[in-house]
């Protein structure tokens, strides 16, 4: 049986610029890794309404999960709830359990544009932020979450257990300076013997220095132990150094 | 006029596992802003043929210029060369040139794996690679890099002359420890009176305690040096310590 499947949809001009270094697709990757859910298509968009309309329809049909990150803030580049709005087709309301929470946690503070933070699609599902109250929300398969990683973590922190994951994927890496054209063909051979093991082959470049990293990924740990040890024997006819992880 | 613009597709199941921190998105959309190209979409996709040749013809009609990052060595798991060829439905053929460039870089250690990093898309225009030689290539408005921030960067730097690009984007960024609700109202003010400059505003959080990063770009630099100012003199009202970038 196939994993259930997730999508990424990263909104943010930063994020494009280069000004910011994303690093939510690698967190979640890892962290829908161990729920047993494969991350399989990331998408980098800017704070353009007709653009997120069109990339959440265009990936929600194909993904068990789509998570969206980014844009649910308090200012004018903040599009991404009524975006999901309109994607869905459903109203944009004020949302009053979040009204009474941002009530609570701003007081005197709550102005027009936080309290524009309690606008989402109509009957969506919260998703709680215990890092800066104003909370994501989920509509049919899609989750919108904050863009500041620490709140897009502990947003996720709060739904995880919700997810229907798969069994998780287990790894083994193996690195060292060996260059990939010298395990080319042995790597191939190993690949083809373990079907159900996926064997990825990634040069890297340390003090000016060629190296490989290679990764073995699998549901099915025997198999995956295996391969990992003639991967290991492999590496060993050329270098006993070899950083394991 | 509207710039040119750029569509990045990063191809590979380690980015997507969280395995490996992506850093060409950020590096490349800062390259690309410098010579005046937009950088509008990027797609990280995994090592499967049907997925990257679906994702380079649904992209390459969109954009100005595509870019691809990634599977391009001599394993068994890079195949970027081969879908791109059936993407553009051209016969993927031994390159004559490269099987030369190889041949003289590797002499007695040039195997058959290695030698298949010459076979490309035919009549694809080379990207030549200064740091380990077996090189990218351009078919179209397809442009075909290494994986390894490095060798991309190296590459992206044989070629970015030949690019045309707009006005270069300049860009100026003011953050402090103020939240994003107490400037929210006034930084949209701004946004509205300078149409030409695009304002972002973007939360951060750092010791634990939430501020904001305010983000001016334009093209017109008397417009951006304007609404900088105004930014500027916002922040004042809260705090006199402010970050400018």
């Amino acid at each position: 049986m196939q994993p259930p499947t997730a999508c990424l949809i990263i909104i943010g001009n930063e994020i494009l610029s280069g000004r910011t270094q994303d690093t939510n697709m690698a967190w979640l990757g890892n962290a829908l890794n161990q729920a047993g859910i494969r991350l399989m298509h990331v998408r980098v968009i800017p704070d353009i309404a007709d653009i997120i309309i069109e990339a959440v329809n265009a990936c929600r049909p194909h993904y068990t999960y789509v998570f969206t990150t980014g844009g649910i803030g308090p200012t004018h580049d903040d599009i991404t709830a009524e975006s999901i709005a309109k994607a869905f087709g459903r109203r944009y309301v004020r949302n009053k359990e979040v009204q009474a929470l941002l009530e609570k946690h701003y007081g005197g503070k709550l102005n027009e544009e936080r309290l524009s933070m309690a606008d989402m699609p109509e009957d969506a599902t919260l998703i709680p932020n215990p890092v800066s109250i104003a909370p994501g929300f989920i509509v049919e398969n899609v989750y919108v979450m904050a863009g500041v990683p620490r709140i897009m973590q502990a947003m996720f922190g709060s739904i995880c257990n919700q997810l229907k994951g798969g069994k998780p994927m287990a790894s083994a890496s193996l690195a060292a300076f060996i260059t990939e054209g010298d395990l080319a063909k042995d790597v191939g051979a190993i690949q083809d013997k373990y079907p159900n093991v996926e064997i990825g082959s990634y040069p890297f470049m340390r003090q000016g220095k060629l190296g490989t990293t290679l990764v073995a990924r699998s549901t099915d740990n025997a198999s995956l132990k295996q391969a990992t040890d003639e991967l290991r024997q492999l590496m060993q006819q050329f270098t006993d150094s070899i950083e394991e992880d």
